[in-house]
């Protein structure tokens, strides 16, 4: 692929090492153009690599000049990542062939190198650190505090006071509120023997991390380890069956297989036990600077497992209205199995 | 406009008072679908109002299904709220017109109600009770801390600790940082006399607050006001111009005026002063669910302003490397002026 155009922020920050919310990048065969506006050229011109930085009020028709003056007959863009808006204004008048090619950057990211990986393990262990935080903290303080308080200390925690920026919106969730795999936080208070989900991640150099814990509320012990005892028992049988679909997979994904047999590995412990119906997403998803990367673990992904690829195994169970249960890891293929980031 | 199809999270709040991260809308003349996946179908079932919500684990999918059985002949998008990819698998195979409206949403949504202008005002008021907290903050412990952790602390503030949504990731910038105009917080640490810019907003009901202050630190009377004394004459001078040149838009705004005519009001006064090279952005843009709505207050724009609406005056001068200044407010526009919210 000689010639391609980017929108998206991480694609871009892949080819250069820059990124920044309005830009349109160029990769012609000899030269990479950065078109952006004036607020972000100091920075540009300071971090963007082989590419020339150009400042533009109309990046549209700024894109179009450099297009018309390359002569180049093709160019390749990713139609997910353009609106059907742009599409139009950047190929009005133009008589270059515009090549579909959905999520090609993130194709290009599916196979993280060595130093990808060091990254992504810094963020693993800088989130784990933050969950560690945030469980002493509510150890101590957390009895009686709302699921909106704990969201932001959630933040604090994970971002180790703003020194990190997160890889998305933290969801803090009790009981009932845990069974919406993406629960808004509320003003329910924490108390002794609630069920807590929190589902965090933090970036490092922009490389995301993503973990889900759910825990057994006191405000003695209180930890977020993969050993939980909930007084509950039907809360306790949940978590133990997603726990054992979550370390099925992982003991079990090979390099060689479908994406779609490792989302078996989760997917047949819960469906077994009589609760499929209530494990409502996919197993995982890559993880890379994007949150959401390739491979898809799902039911229908074909994608073969190689090793060095970067994925989440994250089976739930969701009860409406009572309580629901994820548990989280990400990890990396390496000599052919699994390890947990 | 009888039938159309909206997938903006905003502007589909806006349609039936619930919203989330993946949705199609869908308005036909008769009925509304919130066609959206199992994640968000309890908390959209409790709260979208005038609409059937229809889970789903392919949403173009059953979106086509609706529109065939609906046997309508014409339906409108806005072309910017659609990938190219989604809108080719939208309109594959299907025998409905499908019409461009660029920002029909916002468009509608550019007059406010008397009842978005209160929420609009809580914003504002909880935004300045957000600025008040941080400047407290930072006048007994802002010594040496770093833009990083003071940029947490922002959002500490004005969230009042989780309670309230963010509109947008704060900007605190020290000295020459300010003179990004969208700044990345750093480990630049604050000491007296440095010029410190903070960008900050917060939500009140889904609608956007958004504010900027240019100070001079001290650790005794910091405070945010909009009087400010520098010990740098330089960046004295600037304040006083950009200052100028706000009060001047903002006590001359008047209904039946363009929005060109606005911009001009800042503009002219930073010009006349001979910076107008340094003010790199346009003057300000509405403020409503979106923290961008309409009306654009730019040099181009030929919108006639009328009471109700909602935007912001935000002259800047950037000087590269050295400092920047911007002092922002929000107004509306009442009685054929603008007051400040």
């Amino acid at each position: 692929m000689k010639n391609y155009l980017l929108l998206n922020e991480n694609a871009i920050y892949y080819e250069c090492g820059f990124s920044c919310d309005n830009v349109i990048f160029i990769k012609l065969e000899k030269d990479s153009f950065f078109i952006t506006d004036a607020r972000y050229t100091i920075e540009a011109q300071e971090y963007a690599q082989n590419c020339q930085v150009i400042e533009s009020s109309d990046l549209v028709k700024d894109a179009q000049k450099i297009l018309k003056k390359s002569k180049i007959k093709k160019i390749v863009f990713d139609p997910s990542d353009f609106t059907y808006s742009l599409y139009q204004k950047l190929t009005n008048n133009l008589k270059i062939e515009f090549i579909q090619r959905e999520n090609f950057s993130k194709l290009k990211r599916i196979i993280k190198t060595e130093e990808e990986i060091e990254f992504l393990k810094k963020a693993s262990m800088i989130g784990k650190k933050g969950f560690k935080e945030l469980a002493k903290y509510i150890r101590k303080n957390g009895f009686k505090q709302e699921e909106n308080f704990l969201h932001f200390k959630a933040i604090e925690k994970m971002s180790k006071v703003g020194n990190y920026d997160l890889s998305f919106d933290p969801i803090v969730a009790i009981n009932e509120n845990a069974a919406k795999p993406h629960a808004l936080p509320t003003k329910k208070k924490l108390k002794l023997n609630d069920l807590l989900l929190v589902d965090a991640g933090v970036k490092y150099k922009r490389y995301c991390s993503d973990r889900t814990c759910t825990a057994s509320v006191n405000f003695e012990t209180f930890n977020f380890k993969r050993e939980q005892q909930f007084k509950n028992k039907k809360e306790q049988k949940i978590y133990d069956l997603v726990y054992k679909a979550q370390l099925n997979a992982i003991s079990k994904a090979r390099v060689g297989m479908k994406a779609s047999e490792i989302d078996k590995l989760t997917r047949d412990v819960i469906e077994k036990a009589g609760y499929g119906k209530y494990f409502v997403h996919s197993t995982g998803h890559g993880v890379g600077l994007d949150i959401h990367e390739f491979p898809n673990i799902n039911s229908r992904s074909d994608v073969i497992i190689e090793d060095n690829m970067v994925f989440t195994i994250e089976p739930g169970i969701y009860l409406p209205n009572k309580f629901g249960v994820r548990i989280e890891d990400t990890v990396v293929m390496k000599n052919g199995k699994a390890e947990i980031l």
